[in-house]
């Protein structure tokens, strides 16, 4: 353990660096879960949740980490023995597969290499040959946490309707909802999986459904035995500003507060932003002379970038120096590239010079962990972030 | 709604009123989940959780509500098709009955009349009766939050064993454990549920199992399917500081902060702390003329009592008089006591003049709504209190 | 030292509890006390003063404690050797007193038994009788901290313009302000003094002059020698939102949230509540059986309650049982009175329940403090409030 | 107006980055000054005080900003008509001659260029001089904060010996006190000024001077009125851990918050960091070409640079550029150099990517503002920070 001043750069995936203000709305005293002031906090975050992930149906709020809006996806839509079409684009689409598995669900995993998003030729295969329509759910991860690639969600809807299949479409957006383009009800998706730690800026503890119609409808007969998970009661109790169970009330005065923020920029500023981010470091991954585990720049994500280290260095041994160094934090490699990746978190609650603090403390890293690169990508990340700052600040 | 100055008295029984040392600590910026300042949080934290259950064992906590740890208890060591045997002492034990069924339970739930506890003589003929040993579990609510009775876990224990009824132990301690005297190990339970916003002085979306070896042991043959409530994973993780999910981060660090005051004060005279309110409460009570909720002296909870109103009065028009114009929130009656019962909390992080603005609260909004009563009940708690006040304050 | 649980009632007539929001507000990070959102916060602070003072003039805000306010309203209007009169009317008096003796000021310090207001007779008597216009200031004490007594201000204006008398008024409103009301324009008030800590519901470090024409023009002239406490430029630079040295900011964060709160319940129903709470608190000395120190009903306090201990007994050994054993602060006898008196603070963010739980820590402390009196002043304090509680709860 | 996301950079030479432990610390509720828990705080910051002064002796803090301190050192220990000796090290000793002047001293400012620390000739000359013993004080900046300057005080001690001058040394230490070495009773300094808010890393609001025992002396005789700012009190009521006017109290929880910080980290420690920081940055002006305001290599302040910029380009331009492009505070030039010097400040709770953030941003902000330079200076500091990163993580 070393003795560290100064701000902690918390450049994993998230958990993201958690706005002052939300962490100050968090200390506000807990209220009575059943009282006329609860009733209109839960009123004003079902709003801004609604904003945020572009639908008009309802959200299910959970206190529970994303695992558990993985599990609610499935228990509330599904039977024992139902098929689920699901693509193996990273380490988080694998879990999420461990988890159908072990509900009893039966899992076509289409495989992937982790450098491509879901292979949507693949897709409609698969879905052209299912004739008696056994897939009852395809299940995709939107941006993968693991390795820095996104799906097009907006392209699986297309093949599915070109397809003609009635499966269900569950997507996880764990790390990409506010930070990433994602629109629920445009995109036509049933289910979509999200958690209060990433863009929403609030600390690990809450996680979300929307739901919708469709979905909701497949609830009824969906036959996985489920309590905690059932969305029934908190659709009905939401309405009028109450849950089920006992809410965590100080998460949601940090959501109420992030939702305020995320409102206060915009979606779309919030987007080019990422964006914005997103591309200096892949100029700086570039100057560096390293490369990304992303193959396809159509599918370069905007909340993080995983770097590839060369052949015989280990990411994870990097990843020490600089915490003991510079005190960040980086995303280590997770499964298959577990040592040969490390990861960048340029989401949530961020600006151009955390970012460039956070590229200067890679390239020092580089250096002192003696693993082969070109100097001078942080050069290259401000080249960008200068011929792109006209448009940063925005008048309010 | 109305404008409120001061402090709100937050006198449901829980979540309960939070002490600033812990919100404060909520508010620290998150941490990576996955660096050793975490491991350390979680070794200290589950140092402090061991002291609190009273058990050398491990102690599973899971980012949810304490109906999380409710479900998790029943899927980690049932099979479908199980029976349970459960008594129903009021209303939580209703609904937790409810989720046992839910999941595919048999539940042989022995009824009640929700004042009193735990019939130990229809758990002995019960016991003696399952000569097939069909009963998988046993499992009881330590202290019903709805009716403020609390029932002899160790006397359960010892009929089990003079049966010699090899079922699980199952016990429900969300609103007793850090406020009445609870031993996990000694009076041999299975699992131990609990929450983190009652005595636990945390906010709510934290929840607990304590696991016994016996238990751990069936958690292996137990068929029900689970995921996210798995403890396996946990119990491996958390040896060495980490967690299979991303944990609850902000919730642990008022957790950690919560034990440190529980620890500094003493489960003793924490324990005596809260007899004393209860205590005053009912001289209060019995001052006023009211009924109790509890029908039995044995059986009186530390923690919060249930007061009745009399016949043709509401409690809840009371309730809502009295969070008007005092600013106080109450519990309310739940289930079969709707409207003629009302409850105050005494629990957490309390004292008495904290106590006396409670029971002053009540009288005045006893006089205000026009609800039959005799004045002076403040008074008899004063009584109680001065003539109980010499070891009260502890020297450090 | 003790352990405590719960909520410390700190029922000193100030620092007085400050609300939650005030203290989350000052732990905002730091800003540059030059920039542009810094200009905002002092502009945003300066309106909201101008209201609570009741004044279109300018209100200096000094990082300072109030003694620093009293020292400034001296020399910025007098030169050495000016003829000042003040009134003995209790500690706080006599304190400002000797500051102007320090600074070189003669003072004619009318004496006073410490339970009346300022004399107005006496008044009429020393201002009719300086012929030359020798005294150049009448310095008051609006609300005595250290008695519960109040001075008629508006009065001792009529008293000075029927004289006609061209003397400086300069008012000392520490524990009334923002509790009593005070208004310094309409009662022609040439230098208000006030501070951060009671009324105002904000930390101790800031003080305050509200500033007429009149003596802005006199500090052209005044000769004491002046730095730290000159008003020219604080009154210059706060136009634009900055100040002359280092302001304290964060103590400005928690000032603009308290007045925003302040403004938000409205001075009306600020005061109305101040004067229930304090006829509650006298309801309880009556019903006592103890003495008052203020001798004159109409000018009994409404922010705080000096009571007598009967002969023989010690006002200090009780404060200490109080404390030890109820965690509750109450102010000590200052100076003549020492021993004799206590204090109870009733002002700031207060309500009816606080108010119950500290008239019951004193007849509690009463009890065990052997002191003679008798039970049931705290019912009486119910009976009023009941009786009050109408207007209590303003719909938003 | 603009949005910023994520954090603020706050790189004027103070207010610095306040730590969250210091906010939260604030964040505490206040407690009553004159009880026995307020008792233990004062003591306990006395005695770091103590350490961080390097001092044996008393250590006066004021609730008031730096000018304060300076006004207190002066009133404390000097007369109507005095004599001091002063150096025009740059803005803010021209504002301590000011305040001096204005309280009736008689100051001989000795001329310098701002780029130069304390003429150590020109002491000795005027000292040997002045046969009479006129200059009753000496007055230093040990650090000037409008020029990144600091002078040698263990050197002006020598020189005061060596001519053998009873004159009373007083030295601002307010931007160097916990970033730089300091030694108040070894380096024979009689009054030291100080602040909370640089070094210290508290907000602004509280001020000191640390007290020689000629000094202490020097004030029983010292003929300037003054009241508030009066160490007799202080000093004698310090003792058993009061005050003698109402105390800031919650800055105060923030001292002790941040005094834990400091002696945690150690003191050498702190002072290597900050040279480090210092250096990395004078790496990047001279990668960038620019000029230091510091001409003397000697004279170089390790917590703030003041940088030039060229002829006809406008400092203040390029800040507003960086503030709301890439949302940092710089400090301004002041007085002779407004325009023409742009401050860095790197000094209190700082770290390697925090400084890399503030050095890209500056250089970025160059590019916008077309100010000529040359591309690369980040990559300079990096580099030194790379070849002395060795001492930088102190085990524990």
């Amino acid at each position: 353990m070393h003795h560290h001043t100064g701000r902690h750069f918390l450049q994993i995936p998230g958990p993201t660096n958690i706005p002052e203000r939300v962490l100050r709305a968090m200390s506000q005293a807990t209220i009575d879960h059943r009282g006329p002031e609860f009733a209109q906090l839960t009123l004003e975050i079902q709003d801004g949740l609604r904003h945020i992930f572009q639908t008009e149906g309802p959200v299910v709020i959970f206190p529970a980490s994303g695992s558990g809006a993985w599990e609610a996806a499935l228990v509330n839509t599904l039977s024992p023995g139902d098929h689920v079409l699901m693509f193996e684009t990273g380490h988080f689409a694998t879990l999420w597969r461990d988890i159908a598995v072990r509900l009893g669900l039966i899992v076509d995993f289409v495989p992937g290499d982790w450098r491509h998003g879901v292979d949507l030729q693949a897709l409609e295969d698969r879905l052209a040959g299912d004739d008696g329509n056994t897939f009852k759910a395809v299940a995709v991860v939107h941006n993968e946490t693991s390795t820095g690639v996104f799906s097009r969600v907006d392209l699986i809807r297309k093949v599915m309707d070109q397809v003609g299949h009635p499966a269900l479409l569950l997507v996880d957006t764990i790390s990409s909802l506010g930070s990433m383009d994602y629109r629920h009800d445009e995109w036509g998706v049933d289910v979509t999986v999200a958690s209060s730690q990433k863009g929403l800026m609030v600390p690990p503890g809450l996680s979300f459904n929307a739901v919708s119609e469709k979905a909701h409808h497949a609830a009824r007969a969906a036959g996985l035995a489920r309590s905690y998970w059932d969305w029934e009661r908190h659709i009905d109790l939401n309405q009028s500003g109450f849950f089920p169970t006992t809410p965590a009330t100080n998460l949601l005065f940090g959501l109420r507060e992030a939702l305020t923020l995320l409102l206060e920029e915009g979606l779309d500023a919030i987007f080019a932003r990422h964006d914005r981010h997103a591309g200096a470091t892949r100029h700086a991954v570039a100057g560096w002379g390293l490369d990304l585990q992303c193959a396809d720049p159509l599918a370069y994500s905007s909340s993080l970038t995983a770097v590839c280290v060369p052949d015989g260095c280990n990411a994870d041994h990097l990843r020490k120096i600089i915490l003991d160094r510079f005190n960040m934090s980086l995303g280590s490699g997770l499964g298959k590239v577990k040592g040969s990746v490390f990861r960048i978190g340029h989401l949530g609650d961020f600006n151009d010079l955390m970012l460039m603090g956070t590229l200067s403390g890679v390239e020092m890293g580089l250096a002192l962990a003696d693993i082969p690169f070109t100097k001078g990508g942080t050069t290259a990340a401000m080249d960008l972030l200068i011929s792109q700052s006209e448009g940063v600040a925005q008048t309010l």
